[in-house]
């Protein structure tokens, strides 16, 4: 396969553009109310807007692009799965669970506001997501809505993110090895990129037996995500990062960097994203953005 | 009107099998993993079976049946009421919100388990709602299930329940007066109560225009259900209601009773529970068992 050179003007534009189109998404959804629920909007807007890369929408968006739906529906989908990534962190910061000060270089909410307001605007935005998704806005078709729906509850509930995340918690008190490792990350992490990438081919209704080779990449680009992640966690400047690092090692976590070295698990990240733009091969060059946003993900310092 | 004779036996029998049918379906949507999920599964099953009255899938099953829906769709969307209940009792449980130990005459799930699997388990039966939701096995119109979804997401998020729950933390900071206390109720109490007869009506593919004398009747009840819950704080049992009480008083919180006094409240409930059964009036002798169910909510001593 040719090494297709960097073009860092259209990754750099579309995220640009998708940062943008979801904060004002965002701020449209959350008019900030007129009695004392007014704090937990608050809580809301400082978690969900301005924050992240938003590489979940942009995977949603790249993946509807595909299929020619409407931009619009689009960041309202890539709006619902952001509000369900978002609600998630405010809850994996919280004392009692990861106990972070420090996310995407500002406070976390429960130490901006306090631990109450966090965890109520964490489910006010899993709430939201749901919302978004079942209305018209999204999609005029109600089956389109109620896939969209099924997606992004099974992939953020007990068999996806939040499934996962209780793996991750447990692998503190028990060593896994490298398939229960990859299980927990396929879970914590590649469930909700899978369902950002299936939600863009609902939009543009493929029917499921058309989705194999977008799920296939989603997988590749999941783990790869993960292995980007932990060698971050090694490897990683926290001021660029925008929060705390080197937790692994202090927590004493086996991840794919623990089990594998450095060296393996770079070469790894990089083998799955060269398989993962194969497997978009039959979209020609339609599929750039989704090949440069595999790449990015484990280029990423942050 | 004439005052119908207490028919405990339709009522008794109703909750006991709305009871079973719930506790069944729970056990069949959260089979346990055979991984390090287990405990994540466990704390949900813990609080979502073999606890609760199951008012609110009493009355979706109950507005269902005046429209001759499928008991087992019904019973599915009633699971997703109750799973959205189960969640926020948890988190509403936690130590930084009200901190209780006792719920439903059992330890709390962050006391039975811990602070970090509760707030997943919560945020896992949130998940599970839509997930349910959205599957055919609920309805097999598409339309019906997005409005489903579309219904439950609004009455539980930051314009609902949990935006009442919100302004009951306000509340101890702000002395509301009876017009914020009644709209705090709405959303907090008030707004999964309607849903769970929205819900009803909406599976009975009743159009919006048709459900006013619904609305009617759930907002009645919800406010009746709310002034008895302060009552019940005042003068309950501990033991009986399986809950510490005399919390509002502890906390300085504004109630109905407060605002009211004690006669006042429960007249108003009486008068709010008469009335919503002249709501149902055109059902005639088919809305027997909401009438007996509202009569219920203000006369129960748990």
């Amino acid at each position: 396969m040719t090494v297709v050179t960097a073009l860092p003007d259209l990754l750099g534009e579309a995220f640009e553009r998708v940062q943008a189109d979801i904060d004002s998404a965002f701020d449209a959804f959350l008019p900030v109310p007129d009695d004392t629920r007014a704090r937990l909007v608050e809580a809301m807007r400082y978690a969900a807007i301005g924050g992240g890369k938003r590489v979940r929408p942009l995977l949603l968006v790249a993946t509807a692009d595909l299929f020619g739906v409407n931009r619009s529906a689009a960041i309202n989908a890539g709006c619902a799965v952001e509000a369900i990534h978002a609600y998630s962190l405010i809850h994996d910061d919280l004392p009692c669970m990861d106990d972070d000060e420090l996310r995407h270089g500002k406070p976390t909410v429960h130490t901006a506001f306090d631990e109450a307001t966090a965890v109520l605007a964490g489910d006010c935005l899993h709430a939201l997501a749901f919302d978004i998704l079942s209305q018209p806005d999204t999609s005029t078709d109600p089956f389109v809505r109620a896939e969209l729906v099924a997606t992004l509850a099974r992939a953020s509930g007990h068999d996806g993110m939040a499934g996962g995340q209780m793996m991750d918690i447990m692998s503190e008190e028990q060593a896994y090895d490298l398939r229960q490792i990859t299980r927990l990350q396929q879970l914590k992490t590649g469930a909700l990129l899978a369902a950002s990438v299936e939600m863009g081919a609902v939009l543009g209704r493929v029917p499921p037996e058309g989705r194999a080779h977008l799920r296939a990449y989603a997988r590749d680009i999941g783990l790869a995500f993960q292995i980007a992640d932990d060698l971050l966690d090694v490897e990683g400047d926290e001021e660029r990062a925008g929060k705390a690092l080197r937790k692994d090692e202090v927590q004493g976590k086996q991840t794919f960097v623990t089990l594998m070295g450095v060296e393996q698990a770079r070469a790894q990240a990089t083998m799955l994203v060269e398989q993962a733009g194969r497997h978009l091969a039959s979209h020609g060059e339609d599929a750039r953005l989704l090949v440069e946003l595999a790449r990015f993900i484990v280029k990423r310092d942050h």
